[in-house]
């Protein structure tokens, strides 16, 4: 009811960093991409709470890439922010830079869309979602091309099975 | 070189079960998406490893749903396998499905599509892999739709900036 | 009262796999033998809730053998059923593999005999469990070598202080 | 020799953040000291390492103070900062805060100060480390005071057996 | 009120070993800081604890030092006991030994002092905590030490902003 | 060669402590008969180093029991030492008590025997190890049945396939 009807996309952002440990090493020395996927998940739903402020549970991954190695030992550097919202559920998206500590450069090594439900007390799902205001050139981008991936996934499941 | 040419679908299936723990849960006593995800890579992985007999990793998650919670203390049951190769990568597909261990109940939580390459020992990814042939109906749907997503990648990331 | 009379050992059976993490190793860079119990409890344990449909425990480990190491990245594969049922315990069998994955080779690297009790949902332990029904001629001798082990068990444990 | 004789307070600072869980919890329910002053040695070593720009270890704990519990889901952000540099020394200072995702509130719950010193690759230590700048009045009264800290430390440590 | 009144030293001394694990590695191969931090508080809880016999949680942490560096494969020997208590709070004091398991030899790499306090179960502070008595000259060396170091916090947290 | 030909049992004699967690709890909010078995193995393998002062292995666990359910948040308390040396091979015994913080009381909840080898830096099995000396009539008491318990493996595996 008296919910904010709508939110400045960088209200919903977060920076979230990882250290990479030993275990979380495949055969090859080099994070496994499971890992990843976990840091992802939890910048994420960082950001759909802060668009939410109720709890929320993550309906789909629906791209992600692995552009890169990363070694055991760097930082992992994950800026979320929603992207878009469609009444009950949004689009947030991740991207993944890795800082070397010893140089402080950073690089580019995943970008991930994943898309969130929030449920209220009893568990079940909020159907009015505040949206989020695309302000820079960037954001606004990234809000038309949510539009664009979430025309595909209906057409995609619609003909699915 | 002498490499086998081809293997059998069946050849890559595994069938991959983990416990969930207290620790994997969110607020709501249900299992963390991020967790699932790492579950479904490692499972992802063994597959892609029986096809490559050499080091693999994730190139990308290009479709993960998760069309119910789980709870703490039931037992996952993923299954996966080699749907198609690529030259040098191929989509794995993998089936989760939850079992209640006091009834022996099954229920579909998940299904997942990522994209493998496969490293040699100087970390060079291999360009040529073994083909799958898909034998049963189930596996020749899965083949030809791997396909399809595949022009789909390819199109859209075409495309994108 | 209407829980089955009987269940077949297949239907007990549960095939188990972990892959190991460099977190689990020794200073010899092979599986920590704790790590491995602690596989074998949950495969073990999985198979016992498959018998009694309800909570199961740990009683004992009658005998576990370390036959080999196993070097950390290897896939292990833990193959378990209930061996036999007396009354309101069970004998868990769990045979230990391990994988290359490089290579698609096992190799047999423990067999582990473990008792379980089943409780109710108030803690007590269930007196009247299904028995299990041996079929095949490795199963059959199963059934035979757990009645043997158990006899030992008892009369050692009498003579304890 | 070409290393920069000094760098901005700024340059140093990181904001870190953790979810905590289930695991992470005391009998109270609430996280346990030690886990907070793993994720506080974590925040420090990023500053520290921002500063150094080589391994860094830590030297000593000098104050960590424990204002209220935090509670297992909520987010805790941990902010950090070289305060001030002593030839081969530095003294980090990270300000703990958590956050109520459903609510956006903020509250402060720990201030902790910890000595760190960096070590070449031989694991020497480095003697002639940057000197930060302090610019804003916040960091100016911090450098102040990380002095009057290191003053006391040298006077109660002399005169330890 | 008819609780005991006072406490022998070494009615509080606890003896707590941790083997150190590859994922508790820094870069330079050796136990990170926050990871020995982390027993250090589970060390010092057991003897406050013992004194308390109701749940405690960390106060502060008022020193904690760092003389040499740990390698992962050593035992840590964790020696602590409760140096005094102030009314409602006490210092824990804790040795930090490593073993070498090849050698038995002993090092000395770390002590630190903590405050703690106790709680009822409702989670209010405890106001009359048990006094501990201090019998050996060691035991009234750190008595003394104690109320020197409380001191300097009451003066210098006065002093804070 | 001038390796010591014997060591008195108590000088392999530890106590090993563990905080049992959240994660290791099965759905009746005990301890995982895993991770008892987890702690078990670590405490025996420091008493095994400690008599061979070199890098140990488990051959095989003999027996375990669970007494009674261990809680999460208790304190366990595991004794253990060396019980006899066999050449090459030798027994260690490990008594594990629960310890209630909050009042200070002991239950005994498993006894296991787990055998032990010893290896060279090579990973070649030491074949003359330090036999140990009991002196006490627990420790004699012990030593005898140790090698009533091999008698029995050794005739049962020489029956088995």
């Amino acid at each position: 009811m008296d919910s904010p009807q709508t939110r400045r996309v960088r209200e919903t952002a977060h920076e979230y960093t990882e250290l990479t440990l030993p275990n979380d090493a495949n055969s090859l020395g080099t994070l496994f991409g499971g890992k990843l996927m976990q840091y992802v998940d939890i910048a994420a739903a960082i950001s759909a709470s802060r668009l939410a402020r109720s709890p929320v549970v993550t309906a789909s991954i629906d791209s992600m890439t692995f552009l890169r190695p990363i070694r055991i030992g760097q930082l992992v550097v994950l800026r979320s922010s929603v992207n878009r919202v469609f009444n009950s559920s949004m689009e947030v998206g991740v991207k993944v830079l890795v800082e070397d500590l010893m140089t402080g450069e950073q690089a580019h090594v995943s970008s991930a869309y994943l898309t969130f439900v929030a449920l209220d007390r009893e568990g079940h799902r909020v159907n009015h979602l505040p949206q989020v205001v695309p302000e820079t050139p960037e954001e606004i981008r990234r809000f038309a091309a949510a539009g664009v991936r979430r025309e595909y996934r209906l057409k995609t499941r619609a003909s699915a099975h």
